[in-house]
């Protein structure tokens, strides 16, 4: 590999001129491999922030993370397959939905989650809500239950683009998160080398997202499938809201009892069509035949879904169970009459992380039964004395901060 | 005081917003104490690079690296105390010409200068080619020196700017030197802290400068000027060009000697006029009836010259002294008849440098006898095997390629 003088680099982008695919991997290798100092790569995230990165320069530092860790093959396994990618929200529960529906339509389904570190868990966290079901699963068996349900839901194996989980933690303290090409090649390394042909990305517009207006949603969008177009993928993109909660249910065990519900054809209405609108891109960018809404109406995605759990060891009753509610239980009302004029979905997402659903460390344990359904969405009238959310926590010394910080989300007008 | 987020100020220069005294203030003194790693303000300091700093954010960033280290306090010593700084200059010994010429006027000058790192030696270096010169001085010695005889030339004592010093090393290593208001910052946190009334900084322009251009310049100047006013110091600039070296002599006793024949009005006419435009600029800030010019034609500065080298032990004669010469003598010849018509005074400096004017660690040894002295200057017409330059060393292995180096600096046309 030639060497260069990384200063020169960095003074390039800094002037504004166009870096090339040599130059920008050898940035990430170098500093992958603890070649290049922190102070040098933060240099040069400012810069980029700053000055921005056309097409080719975002592919190239796609490229390089994707090429600095493993990269999965499931060629081997016939048929199209897809990932899906939220940029997060509140009470996102999808990808319990979309993966059943994707297995009903015959669209293959690698789901690798992580887990959460932040106010609520991840995808991880839910599933492990449901008694006994296996997050990790062996290579043969991953192979065997995509050829014979389609889809795995599994947690994250292998080392997916380190170059991205170093230069992302850096970002985090260097205050060079928000930037659209930064973003768009943290996400896209993550998901080229999860080896999917079609992969839609779920990206969250409004106050409590990185992307605050339409317009820069826009243009992450037009970057993310521009980068999914020089590594021959098939990307494409949904725009959901960040103005309330997704559906009601925020907290483990409760989400995914939503989903059940969803799947059942009786889920939230704004849960139901996020879902059925990433599943039908996704269907359609394979090419296949196939109705998101009638697969979910006639009931086989709810199928795939006691069959995917079960067969990875998954004890469906115990998400229905009754018995399985947290002790403390408090109902919050609402203090006047009016309209629920905002919502801050976010601090309703801390809220569940101090009844116990989320970590603040990676070594806290997450309680799988707490957290909060919402009984009032953006919009709705309520009464004075009306419940608008139900609290749920192993810990009753937390409610009364919490039922405090639940009402202070909402903005009854 | 009170604690910041760092990435909240980050992100606030980012974001092109004003940042006040007290967040600049906590990032250098945090900094400063090894409590803000180095990539926060490596990302800070690309942001200040593109995003720049108003006359407030400057002043202030002066004033926190100014109070990270000793001020000096010479106010108890009766009369205007004045000092002056350079941009960098190859050839520049202007120092040991000015320093004279204001003590003549009556202007008091503590001048405290550096060891050169780089390709030709500090003042330091230069002043330390004379036999016995000490560069220490305790506190009642220089006090004593500055009543007696209105200046000192010693080595710069105490932790000055400590704050500049770990700034200036990063920047260094993460492009963000050549920004106007962190140059001005640095330079004037050092002249500030060492205690003058009077300054006057002397700009190099050029390609082989910092400031490319005079509009550059002219922006460096207003500045430096304006932190002066927040300081209630005044200051003001001249412009000196890196065309070509300054004088004819680059190296340690050489530039001696070159100061010397100056001083006897003798000196090359580009060395004794920026001297005397110096000079004038800090006598007339002053408030001293004087004339610079009447000053060094008198002789007075060259008696203050030899008093004050003799004060502080040096031997004069070992200036003179025709025995100290270097054993390698090379004259560099014109290979065809022309113009000069570009010289590259960087290149002439390194040359300097090879043949033992300088030092590359800070272990290194100077030769005192080492440099080059040029024959002719920028836009002097030549003949074929006419002497350009004649170069001296200790180390008779290094000639051919300094000779090489050497008419490679000079565009003859």
């Amino acid at each position: 590999m030639k060497t260069y003088i990384p200063t020169d680099i960095i003074a390039k982008k800094r002037d504004k001129k166009q870096l090339t695919a040599e130059e920008i991997r050898f940035l990430v290798d170098s500093y992958t491999d603890g070649l290049l100092p922190d102070y040098q790569m933060a240099s040069f995230l400012m810069a980029v922030y700053l000055n921005g990165m056309n097409d080719e320069e975002t592919a190239a530092m796609t490229e390089a993370m994707v090429n600095s860790g493993d990269i999965l093959d499931f060629s081997e396994i016939e048929g199209i397959k897809a990932d899906k990618h939220s940029t997060g929200g509140v009470g996102d529960k999808t990808t319990l939905v979309l993966v059943p529906i994707l297995a009903a339509a015959g669209v293959k389904t690698v789901k690798m989650s992580g887990r959460g570190l932040g106010f609520t868990g991840g995808t991880i966290d839910k599933l492990q809500s449901i008694k006994g079901y296996r997050t990790a699963l062996t290579e043969e068996e991953i192979h065997r239950q995509l050829r014979t349900l389609n889809a795995v839901m599994i947690g994250a194996t292998g080392d997916i683009a380190p170059a991205d989980k170093k230069i992302y933690a850096l970002r985090d303290v260097t205050a060079t998160v928000e930037s659209i090409p930064l973003i768009a090649s943290s996400i896209m390394s993550k998901k080229i080398a999860c080896g999917a042909d079609v992969i839609v990305i779920d990206i969250k517009v409004g106050s409590g997202a990185f992307m605050k207006t339409m317009a820069e949603a826009e243009e992450l969008s037009r970057r993310l499938i521009k980068i999914g177009e020089s590594f021959g993928r098939r990307v494409d993109t949904v725009f959901g809201s960040m103005d309330d909660v997704l559906g009601y249910a925020v907290g483990n065990l409760l989400e995914v009892r939503e989903a059940l519900e969803t799947l059942r054809g009786r889920g939230p209405r704004d849960l139901t069509d996020l879902c059925l609108e990433i599943a039908q891109k996704i269907i359609d960018a394979a090419d296949i035949k196939a109705d998101a809404a009638e697969i979910l109406a006639s009931g086989k995605a709810l199928e795939y879904f006691g069959k995917i759990v079960t067969a990875q060891g998954g004890d469906l009753s115990s998400i229905d169970d009754p018995n399985r509610n947290a002790p403390f239980v408090r109902e919050v009302k609402a203090p006047k009459s009016g309209t629920i004029a905002a919502v801050n979905a976010a601090e309703v997402g801390m809220t569940a992380g101090m009844l116990g659903a989320g970590r603040l460390r990676k070594e806290d344990e997450i309680d799988p039964l707490a957290g909060i359904t919402a009984a009032k969405k953006l919009g709705d009238e309520v009464k004075a004395g009306e419940v608008i959310a139900v609290l749920y926590t192993s810990n009753e010394s937390v409610l009364d901060d919490a039922e405090k910080r639940l009402l202070a989300a909402y903005d009854l007008k």
